[in-house]
């Protein structure tokens, strides 16, 4: 059995600027992106060059130090407000995963401890800081999750939470990943994961890589399956999770969690402590990002849908947290999660 | 309001041969296959030029008329023998949909009560008898079907039960029709249905040449469409419905009727008596035709996994008969559907 696994990184600060792997291109061809500006970094974010709650939070980290950095250079008297405006924009560039404004805002009080100095070298400490620990926690994660999962077990995961959708190792990958080289995992089926085919595309890819055996279904094909073969459990990465563990995760997520519920199916959400927004009550209360129309009548740059058809194209759902077995986390697994359990578990941090 | 309806021949006999609209080219191009051997057509079939329950039933039938023809001429003295082994060809093209061997079915009766003339035109005339009443009940089942529709409402359909997949006006599309011209459907949205995106580029074409509003999600929003949105009912075909109401069609739709059943929606399938099979007691006897892993694994002739990919590709599911809140048929409707109401409703019709 093979038991490393492959190097992916999604993001990484290089030299002087940030380098993303464009995972629109994949799995056809490997091309990185050098943004060396916040405007760009923005529309990499919202074209989703690169996507995944924990990764878009690490590239926003070191948004944060292009942002600061150039407007230090500006103008080292006064280069906060210049550098507000910047980070306004990048948080501003997808309303659904926390992460982004989590990581702007711890970067944002590490600027506030900053007093007369070049901030660039002090916030990229802060950005790897926040990447390293990324990985870490996921691993972490990997090894709690993994508890949960019984030998020979099948699994279903839907959408990419895995190396490419943060620092390295992945969320829901992470735990597929450690299950996999402990010996408790035979088969790992990947929703394909429409309009942007995360699933088919870069889990897939991520898997073979890591000889990890996977088959990819339809998304309509789930609940079939959850049906007819022996599904142990479903895992999922997460976007942002309210106070009471409603989970916002990528369109699709909310019908797997009913069809498991349906089959006595454990459902499993997997994602660090960054991913709680306990401002947030419910999860109705959560910005459910509408994308474009034409993600949906579109694939591979071909029409599939008659000129002039409707579509609509929520990029998210929220799986209210009755639905959800276990969140795993990396200071703990919360089974059946609720307000009072989650505070406890976040108390448990500060 | 406009409140006739485009026709749209998916099946024809035209002259000496059939001629089938080829639906793997819609909505960009409308082409005509003309067809004058039953191999040709066993391959039409099992390749989706035409595919649909009834429409499938509708092009066996006329497919019928072909063998005999042909057989006859070769042989005046001793067709019969060498019609039967096309029609066997023909019967094996594609095992769910029960429609097809039921149109064989009802040739070969008819086939039988023959004496010595040559069977073309009598068959040719049986095979028309068919088609014009797959017509006439659509448009029954469309009026039944209506009546359980309040206004203003907002509707779910999957994959393509429409004129395309039948003789003409549709099952599920029928109903939809015909509750839309009483002016009680404000909206429909469709399932795109992966793999084949019968309702992105099916369905919405159908709907958008009626002036029908329709919006195309992909499949794995519709959990969160009924979450968020006030669905009234889904409404879906059928390809064999078993003696206890349990019901194949095309996959995806049982993970609507777990969804529905979720958010307390109602699920109504619409099917010809001709769709039961009540030698079936259950809807685990049921094959459920297995497709092609390139069907998932490649979109409008590009590849979207990497190489090496699994993919599982069942074409149908089964949808438990208690997950059903009405099967509309053109004898009447079944709420709640059971053994004992099937068995009733069938008997009516002996």
């Amino acid at each position: 059995m093979k038991t490393t696994i492959s190097s992916i990184q999604a993001v990484n600060w290089c030299n002087d600027h940030i380098r993303l792997l464009d995972q629109r291109l994949l799995p056809k061809e490997e091309v990185y992106l050098d943004i060396y500006e916040v405007s760009s970094l923005a529309n990499a974010i919202r074209n989703m060059v690169v996507r995944g709650a924990p990764a878009i939070g690490i590239t926003a980290a070191y948004g944060s130090v292009l942002a600061a950095r150039d407007c230090y250079r500006s103008n080292p008297q006064s280069w906060r407000k210049a550098v507000e405006q910047q980070l306004t924009i990048l948080e501003a560039a997808r309303p659904t995963a926390v992460n982004l404004s989590w990581a702007i805002n711890t970067m944002r009080k590490i600027m506030d401890n900053i007093t007369h100095e070049d901030p660039t070298s002090i916030l990229l400490n802060a950005a790897q800081n926040i990447h390293d620990r990324d990985v870490t926690d996921n691993k972490i994660m990997g090894e709690f999750g993994a508890t949960l999962i019984n030998h020979n077990a099948a699994i279903l995961t839907h959408c990419n939470a895995g190396s490419l959708a943060t620092g390295g190792y992945g969320t829901a990958l992470g735990v597929i990943r450690s299950a996999y080289f402990a010996g408790k995992i035979k088969q790992v089926y990947a929703d394909e994961t429409r309009p942007w085919l995360q699933g088919a595309r870069l889990t897939a890819w991520e898997l073979i890589r890591d000889g990890i055996p996977v088959t990819i279904i339809t998304d309509n094909a789930a609940a079939h399956l959850m049906n007819t073969q022996a599904i142990q459990w479903i895992i999922v990465g997460a976007d942002r999770i309210a106070a009471n563990g409603d989970t916002a995760n990528k369109i699709g997520t909310y019908s797997l969690a009913v069809a498991a519920h349906y089959h006595g199916i454990n459902f499993m959400v997997v994602a660090p402590t960054s991913t709680f927004d306990t401002k947030i009550k419910h999860g109705q209360a959560i910005p459910i990002e509408i994308r474009a129309a034409d993600e949906v009548i579109t694939i591979a740059d071909t029409n599939i849908a008659p000129l002039g058809v409707q579509a609509w194209n929520p990029a998210f759902d929220i799986t209210p947290a009755e639905l959800i077995s276990a969140i795993v986390t990396e200071r703990g697994i919360i089974i059946k999660p609720n307000t009072e359990k989650i505070a406890k578990l976040l108390s448990d941090i500060d």
